[in-house]
């Protein structure tokens, strides 16, 4: 299939500490932030050309970033691939054997369709896909 | 500044799975590796878009990427920025207090220079600059 890459998931533990190195030391531009209840985060996307980083923060305690955090500390979280028809994508997947943590796709941001696979599939890599309408 | 996104590396502990993934499952173009000898790793890159990413698997016990993965297992490992003028986005960063791994550019591969900035100063997360020629 054809994929491109939508953006990067940073687990965040101190939002200050992500943004004066992203935004001051770099000087990269920061997007205004946006809540994404279903996971209890907020969400900062920092544009890099076509793809973005998106800096996440846990907005509580039994929000999967925080788990994460406390588990393995701030880093690099999870690749999300953008691809034409994920309904398609998941089923190609699943034929081949691998474990997908939805096995249908459910709404993302701006109306866009997601779904992730499982990292014991993928070689220790959380992947999302994504179709965007 | 301005930055790209350049590739993403995973550190793999066993490329046939990895593989298995990314080219058999997800049926992405896998393209020829190349051996990267002073960091002793051979890398496949995989093009998503703009950007790529990039398996990283070991050549020799001491190599980074077999640290790596001895410690935290196969994963996502660094991201890599690509900038116009990487001298002076490092002397930025130094300006601002930022710790780099690497003071001075390096050459990298197809006659690019690189740096790495060390993660204690990017909230966690291994970046590298990339000017290309």
């Amino acid at each position: 299939m054809k994929a491109t890459l939508d953006h990067i998931g940073i687990a965040v533990s101190d939002m200050g500490d992500a943004l004066a190195f992203y935004r001051d030391a770099l000087g990269l531009e920061i997007q205004a932030p946006e809540d994404v209840e279903s996971q209890r985060v907020r969400a900062y996307f920092v544009p890099v050309g076509q793809a973005a980083l998106e800096l996440l923060e846990a907005t509580a305690s039994d929000s999967p970033i925080a788990k994460y955090v406390a588990r393995r500390g701030p880093g690099l979280h999870h690749i999300t691939l953008r691809v034409d028809d994920i309904a398609a994508a998941l089923a190609q997947l699943s034929a081949r054997g691998v474990r997908l943590i939805d096995e249908s796709p459910r709404p993302g941001a701006h109306g866009s369709l997601v779904a992730f696979i499982h990292p014991a599939s993928a070689h220790g890599v959380l992947v999302e896909l994504k179709q965007t309408v």
